[in-house]
C-alpha cells in the first residue's frame, strides 16, 4: 500500500528563493513541492505539502496527521527554536517524525544552535539544502 | 449574582485521552468541559469553556474576559513556558487568574519548570489531574 | 472509613498574622488549623496539625505519616527552596502529598521560584492564600 | 514620490488606553493611529496600520511589506522577547525597519532587556511613550 | 522660554569620521555638532555639546546639568557597557536623559548589548547614525 | 531607658579558638560575651547572648526578639549562605538587624560571597575579628 | 591502642530498608549497624554509630569527636548538597574524615552530583551499597 | 568518473551490537560496512570504510582525504561532544562532509547535544540508524 | 602618637543631601567630613578626607596613602561593582583598608550586590548611613 | 574460581612519584602495581595492570575487558573530566567498575570536580592516596 | 626609518617594585623604561613610555599614537578587564598593537583571565616578567 | 652549555601552509622547524622539533623533556582548550614552557578563548604567526 507523508513547512518558507539566497539558495517553496512529488512518485510515496506561518495552524496540521498518514516531514523555521507547544504536539503522534533545516544551523548564529522539537523527532536532516526533503522521502522506504 | 468564569485550554489539549494517558489520563476534554459544568452548576457559577492552539486566538479569548467574566482558569499548556505575549494579556485583566497544569511540571522535562504567566496569576494549581479545574471552580466560592 | 490527613507547616508559620500582613494575610496559624478542622469536618476527614521550624523535626514529622495517614499536605515555607532532605522524606512516602504555599511565589524573590520538593508532590496549590489549605482538603475527596 | 510606511503593532497593544497606563499611557491605539496619521501627512508620508494579537498575522503583514513600502515601523510587543520567526521576517525585508517601544523596556523586567528582533532592525526608539511613533516617522525624512 | 539641552559625548568619539567608517560613518564630531546646533536652532532650543574620553569627566558634566538644562543627551559610547558610575550619575537628575548610539549595538559584538545606563534613561534612539542626535532634539519638542 | 540587644551565634561558633586560628583568631566564645558585656555595660545597653548549631532553634531565637528587644546582631554562619528561613524570620523584625562576620568572606571560599540573609539586615559589618560585635554594639547608640 | 571511630548518618537514613530499595538496597540501618560492628571487630576498631534527621544535632555530634574520636565516618545523606555549616564543622576536626554514599550520586538527579563536604573529607567512598560503610572501616587500618 | 567517499567511524564503534542495541541496534560495525558497500555500488560510488579509537588517528585519517576523496562521512561518537581538534582537521578538507549520528542525540543525556564538529560538516544526518549511513552515501548523488 | 586615617569618596558622593534621600538621608559630604572630624578628634586620630568622580584621581590618592598613613577608609561608590584598577592600588597598601557603604547594597540592584574591592579589604561596613564612617574610624582604636 | 581483575591507569600516572608528591605521595606506579598484585594475591583475585597515556589506547584495553575480566578498576586521570570516549567504553561493559582517585579532587582545581566516568561506574573511591587501589580491590570480595 | 614605538602603561604600574614583588618581581616602572630604550636603541627603535591611572588619559594616548607611530605596546593593567573604551580606542589604530601582561595572568584570579581588549591586539605577551616589554619591541623588527 | 629546547607542535599543524592560510599564513610547519633551527643557531641554543595528532604521544614527548631539556616550546592546538592530560603532564615539568600560538586565538571561535594550558606555563605567546616560535626561543636568552 502507498505510504501517504505529510510535509510540512513554518514560517517565512513561502519566501524561499527571495530570502537570503546565500543561505538558503533560489528554490522557491514551489519548486521544492514540484521535486518532492516527482521523487515521492519515485519512490512510490503520496505527499501533502503544507506552509504556514502561524504556529496554530502547524499544530492543527500535525494533529491532522494523526490516523491519516504514515510519515511527517517537518521544517518549522524559527518556531523550531522557541515552540514548546510544537514539541508536544509532535510528541503525539506514532507515525516517524523527520526534521529537515534547508541550511546548517550550527553555522549560524547561536540561537538557533538548540531545536526544542529534535527530541520528539526519530531523525533530524540539516544542511543539504533542499535535497534534505529528498533524504527524508528517501528515508521512509 | 451568578459568577460568570472563562475558561481556556491552550495548544494540543484538544488531543487529551489520546496523548500520552500516562501522564494526561484518558479522560478527553469533552470530558473535562461536562464535568466543569456540572461542578460550577453545583457551586452556582456559569462557565464558558474554549481551547485554541492558536497563541493568538488566545489572547483575544483573554481580552474578551474584561468586563464580561468574574474569573479565568487557563491551561495554557505549552504556551506557559514561551509566551510573553499571554502573560501581558492576563497582567491586563483585573480578575481572578487560575493557572491549570494537569500533570505536575515539575516533575516533567526542565524546560516545563518555569512559567512565564505565574506572575500574572492569583493563584496556581498543578499536578491534580483533570481534578485541577475543579479545584480551580472551588476556589472562586 | 475516615481519611486522615497531616497538615506539616514549616518555619516561620507560626508567626502568621504578624508577618507581613500584605503578603500573607491576617489569619493566624490557629485561625488556620481551625478552618481546617471545620473543612475536615465537612468533608468527612480527620486532620492533624503540626507547625515546626526545625528541619529535622519536618522530617521526623513525615516519616511518622509513612502507614499512620492516607495525604499530606506541607507548607514548607523557607525551606521549600532548600531542603533535599525534606524532598528525600517525603519522596518516601506512598500517599499523596500536596504542596501549599500562601503566596503565589512567583510574584516575589527570584529565590522563592525554585521548590526543591515539587517533583516529590502529587499535587501544587499556590496563592490562594490560607484558602489553599481548603483546597488542598478537598482534593483528597 | 511620497513614501509609503507600514506600521505593525503587536500583541495586546490594542488594549492601550486599558493597559497599566502607569506604564503605557491613556493613549487607545486608534489615538495613536490618528497622530500618526496627522504626523504623516504633515511630513508628506502615506502610512497604513496595523494591529494583530497573532505572530503569524504579523510575519503576513510583514512579508506584504516586501515591495509594497518604503519603510516599516514594527512595535512587536511580547512578541519582542520570543519570536525567531518574526525576526527572520524582517531579515528578508530590504527596507529601513523601525522598532518602537512605547515604554523603556530596561525599566522593566529581566525578560524584557533582550530583544530578539532588534539585530533586524536599523534603528530601534524606546521609552518615548506614544511619541516614539511620531519620531519613528521623522527618521525617514 | 528656551530650553536649554545638555548633549555629552563619550570615549572616542572625538575620533568620529575616521573610526570604523562602515560603522560610524564619514561625519567628525564636528559635522555632529554643527548639525545639531542648526536643528536646535530650527526647534528653538539652545544646546551645548561636550566630548570627553574620562568616565570622571562625564560624570562631572552631568552633575553640571542638574539645575542648569532642561534635557541630556548622551551617547556615552563605551562607558555604556560598564559603567555603573554614569549610571548614579544619571539617576540623579530630574531632566528627561536621552541615550543615543549611533550604531545598532544589537548587530555588533555580545558586550554591546548590554547598556548599564538605559534604565536611568527616559528614552533611548539607537541605530540612526548621526541622525539619531537629531531625532533626540526633536523629542524634547 | 536601656536598650535590649540580642546576640545570636550560629553553627560551629561554640568551637571559636579552636577553629582554624588563622581566620578566626584565638577567642572563644566566651571571651567575646564577656567583651559584649563589657562594651554593652561601657554605652549602656543590656545584651542577651546565645549560640546554637540548630537552624529551628535560631529560628525560634530570632522570633522571641519580637517585641522584647530593641535591636539583634547576628552571625549566622554557615547558615548565612543557605537558610531562606532565617531571612524570613529576619524579615519578621521591626527592629534593626546586624549582620556580623568575623573573618572576611570575600576573601574566603566562592560560596561564602552570598549572604542570603543580608537583605534583611539593617547593616553589615565583615572582616573585624571580634572586634566585629563590638561595633555593632556602638552603631546601636 | 584501640582506634575508636565515629559513624554519623544524616536524615532519612532511619527508613533504610524501606527507601526506594531499588537505590538503597534492602538493609536496614540496624543491619548496617550491626555489620559495622562486626567488621570493626575483626579489624580491631570500636565503633559508636548515630543517626539524626536534625542538622544541628549532626554538628554537635561533629563537635563531640574533637579529641575523643580517631577517625569519622559521616553520610550525611540530603545535607550533603545544602550544608554549609556541617562542612564547616568538619572543618574544624584534625582527624581523617570519610565521606560514604549508599548508592552512586553520579548516576542521580543533577541536585546531588554535588558535594558541599567533599572538600572537608579526607576520602570519599560512594556507589558500593552498604558495603561502603565497611570499606570506610577498612581504610582506617 | 567514479566519488570515492571515505566513512570514519571513531571511539566504540567497533563495540556495535553488543552495546546498548535499545540504541544502536543490533547491526555490526562490519554489517553496516557491507550495506555501506552494496549501497555505494549501486549508486557508482566507491568507499573506503575506517574506524578507530584513537582521536590522532582520526585527525590522520582526515588529512588523507585531502586530494584523495570526494566526500567524507563521520560519524564520530564520543569524540564529536569533546574534539576541536577534529573540527579542526575537519575545517581543512575543502570536499563535502557528512555527520552522521546512528542515534538521535538529542533525546539522549545533555552532553551528547551539543556538536563540536557539526559547523564544519556540510550536512548532518542523526537518529535513522545505520541506515543513516545509507542517506550519507546518497546525499553525494 | 596620632594615627593618621585617609578617607576617600568616590563618584556622585559629592551629590550626596540633593541624591535619592530615600535611600542616602539628607546629610552632605561636608556633613559628612565635619562630623567624621569631630569623631575623629574624639577618638585621637587625624583624618583627611578627600572626593573625586575619577577612577585614575582615586588610585593617585590611594597611592599617597603608601607610608603616609595608618589607615585607609574608602567607600568606592560605584567604582566598587566595575573596578579592577582600584582592587589592585588597594592591595598594594599594607596599612588597614575599611570599605564603606552608606546604604545597604544587598537590599538594591542585583549589579550591586558584588564588590570588586572587598578582598582587598581588612573590613567591611554596610547599610549604616553616614554613621558607617564612624564606625570605620571607631574600628582603628 | 579466581576473579580476574583489570587494572587501567591514565595520562602521566606514570610519572606517579616524580609529580607534585605533596599531592600524589611518593609512590611509583611500581609500587602501586606491586602492592595491588600482593593484596589481589591475599584477596584470591587475579590481577592485570596497565596504564597508558593515550586515551585510544586506554578505550581498547576497557573493550578487551569485555567477557575477559570480572572487574575492572580505573584511575583515568586527566581524562576523567574530558572523555565522554572513555565513558561509552565503559558503559558497554556488564561488569563492575571502579573508579579511583589517588587524590581528593575536590579538593583541587574546579575542573577536577566533574568527572564524565562516574555514571558509569559502580563505586567511585578518592581521596585514599595508594591504599584506593587496595580498597578498591577488596570491594569485589 | 626609524620605527617609532609608543608604550603605555596602565594603572598601579607606577608602583611597580613595591607592588606584590613575588608576583611582578623588584624591576621598577622606570627600570623597565631603561630596559626598554637599551633595547630599542640596539634594534634600531625609537621608543617613547608612559604610564598613567587614568582610564581617560591612557585613551588620550593612544589616540595620539594615529599616524604619529609605528607601533604601540600596551599593558593595560587592571583595565585590560573592565574597557571598553580602550578596547574600542586601539581599534581604531593601523598600527601593530602589542598587549604584554608581566605576570602570567592565567595563574591568577579568575577575573584576571578575560581581557577585553585582546581582540584589538596583534598580538599577546603574557607571563614573561619585565622581559615581555623587550620581546614586544623584537617583534617589530 | 648549550641549552636544549624541545619545541612541540600539536594536532592538525602538519597542514600549515594548505589549513586557512588567511589565519594561519602560507608557511609549511616544515619552514617553521627551519626557521627556528637557524634562530636556534644564532642564538646558541639546540633545539628539537616535533610534531603529533595523538594527544597520547604529545605527553609522552613531555615526559622525555623531564631532565633532558631545559626548555619547552608548546603549540598545542585543538588541545589548547581540551585536554587536561596535557596541562597535568606540563604541570609536572620543572623547566621553563612557552604556550605559543599562531594565531591571536582572541579575535577568533569563543571556544578558542580558552587555554586549559596557560595556568602550566611560564610564558605566552600568541597572534605573531610564525614569528611567535622565534619570541619563544629568544625568550630563552
Amino acid at each position: 500500500m502507498t505510504k501517504k507523508i505529510l510535509i510540512i513547512n513554518g514560517p517565512n518558507l513561502n519566501m524561499l528563493g527571495t530570502r537570503q539566497p546565500e543561505i538558503y539558495g533560489s528554490a522557491t517553496l514551489e519548486d521544492i513541492e514540484e521535486r518532492c512529488e516527482a521523487v515521492a512518485e519515485s519512490l512510490g510515496l503520496e505527499v501533502v505539502f503544507h506552509q504556514s506561518n502561524s504556529e496554530g495552524d502547524i499544530i492543527d496540521l500535525i494533529h491532522e496527521a494523526k490516523g491519516k498518514y504514515d510519515g511527517l516531514v517537518i521544517n518549522a523555521a524559527g518556531y523550531t527554536h522557541t515552540s514548546v507547544a510544537i514539541f508536544d504536539a509532535l510528541s503525539i503522534l506514532e507515525i516517524p517524525v523527520i526534521e529537515v533545516h534547508i541550511s546548517n544551523i550550527y553555522k549560524r548564529e547561536e540561537f538557533r544552535h538548540k531545536s526544542l522539537i529534535s527530541p520528539a523527532a526519530s531523525g533530524i536532516i540539516c544542511g543539504f539544502g533542499v535535497k534534505g526533503y529528498e533524504l527524508a522521502l528517501k528515508s521512509f522506504i
